[in-house]
């Protein structure tokens, strides 16, 4: 029970120096031995409406490929209106319109980072609300809130506060962890 | 203070035969004497990115200027993974974007319909934090919880269950009235 | 319509020192000309229990009394566990009990004091939801979230902190504003 | 790993013929072999207040003991003003006050019963936030919502509607298999 754990990054901002792709990349970094993660690209996704899914556009099909291939997930998300994204909103939304449920007992994590100071923590209440619906086992500790953002990531987006990055490690190990006791008690049943 | 009272409807789902664009013909049709409501249509916003701002795609000006100018809004979601759908979400994070804070004290009643029977409840109490950031006046009551929709809606759409037909009225009623209320509370101020 | 406006201070925390009835009694203070704030005692209400309702406990009937006399409220809350605290919660559902609604259309506003460093933001999300079910009209700006508590109040729980004492003022000014503005636009319905 | 499970039914209400007592006592007789629930008593639990911490009301050190000797909670609460009772809360309240963070990675799960035709969704909703505070491992699935409760239960709160006594079965058989997950999966760490 030792496979390596193939996380899947997803961003919930589209802007090219997001703050919240900068965690996803120092989740990359962080990452120790046996785990990998990688960044989805979610740009390409439409708007969902019921009315595409007779002919499926292509970078929607990618996506669910992506989070079928996936471990786990690690979610982070800007807070934009006391909730997550309209991105991530679309994503987690045509991710439940996949044949297989698959979003279905998915080990989940998620943290953000934010200008102001209080990092997110209603975009994740909001998160954990939605990520209810599919049925996806979402981590429940470490929350990882990242405030004053610029302090503490480069022009780039890219986190350069040491603090902050030994918190996404820590978050990133606190997933795997989780993914490695679900994956073995449901082995056991 | 009789001024007639323009409410733009404000759907959530893109889809053709929307239970929920129904929700927002019936208040159209059920609008009492000085008080108009029109349907917008949000399929052509882009999804939000902060690098787009730069040079706004036309329809994001347009979506602002149709907020600006109505004296209430009247939203008519589904529930996506028991919050409200990513077009919706899309909508009000570029309205949130404005020049003058165009959200701000706006009257806003919701509603939606559902096939199950919950009736968007969760998908309202998540809009709810939603408008709670931009500081809209978000109508108390009524509640209205549209299930079983199939069978109150047409083939079309269109809602043709005469009691649900009354509680779109009722409401609409009460959006007027609240609107009324703060605009003539706000006048003696 | 210039009556004075008798804004009742409801203590979520029923400790002897606790930061929560500080907030408040900084409001009383603060209260501008016009308004008058004063402070509930929540401590001997017994836990609700509908089986009492046959023969209500005084204190019952006395927290309904001053409910009904007061045109605001003005609700200071710990966080505890992500909501507001039971002695709040039992507070409301017993105002719930009481004939005549005396909770609907009420203008009510929050603000909390927490040791760490989110300020009670998740209670105050909590707590709309509750006030939502009695149709109170609660304020929606300023949010006041006083954290990092052991640095602004002096060892009996007063705030000392001038510059949370002027948050204080200006939300018992919004609440004040917000309950004349409500009673003048239903004074002109 | 075949050691009985030990589950804490833990009733939100106080009143005697409650609904949400009745689906315990369901849950109890339901119970598959392997599995024990037993029912706590709430209420003779002071008001949760700091001060008390200093002389332990001897109701308290009880619930503790009996919270942490279970392997597993139910919760069976009903929705006032759109959460938890206040016995509830309060019962939480004290539990999260216990050394050793007696909540912390607990399996729970919850189910409610109302008049309406809702059945709790708006209370367990805010049941999920308050648990996520001490780290509970809350059951996600199924959900358990009991509506219109007076055709379900007889006068004396006993549940007699067949299906939904077999959707109280099949919670308990859940909440004892995410259990065995938990405890077999931490086994293997």
């Amino acid at each position: 029970m030792n496979d390596p754990i193939r996380v899947l990054g997803v961003p919930g901002s589209l802007r090219r120096h997001s703050y919240n792709r900068g965690l996803l990349r120092a989740a990359v970094e962080a990452a120790p031995g046996g785990v990998v993660v990688e960044i989805a690209d979610l740009s390409a996704l439409p708007l969902y409406n019921q009315d595409l899914e007779g002919s499926l556009p292509p970078p929607v099909s990618e996506w669910w490929d992506r989070v079928r291939a996936a471990d786990a997930l690690l979610i982070a998300s800007p807070e934009h209106n006391f909730s997550v994204t309209a991105a991530l909103k679309n994503a987690i939304d045509w991710a439940t319109r996949a044949p297989g449920s698959i979003l279905k007992q998915k080990p989940i994590a998620m943290m953000g980072a934010t200008p102001g100071g209080l990092g997110t923590v209603r975009a994740q209440m909001a998160l954990r609300q939605i990520l209810l619906f599919p049925g996806a086992n979402v981590l429940v500790k470490p929350e990882l809130l990242v405030s004053q953002a610029r302090d503490k990531f480069d022009a780039e987006g890219n986190l350069t506060d040491e603090k902050s990055r030994g918190s996404v490690r820590a978050l990133v190990e606190a997933l795997a962890a989780w993914t490695r006791l679900l994956r073995n008690g449901a082995a056991q049943a």
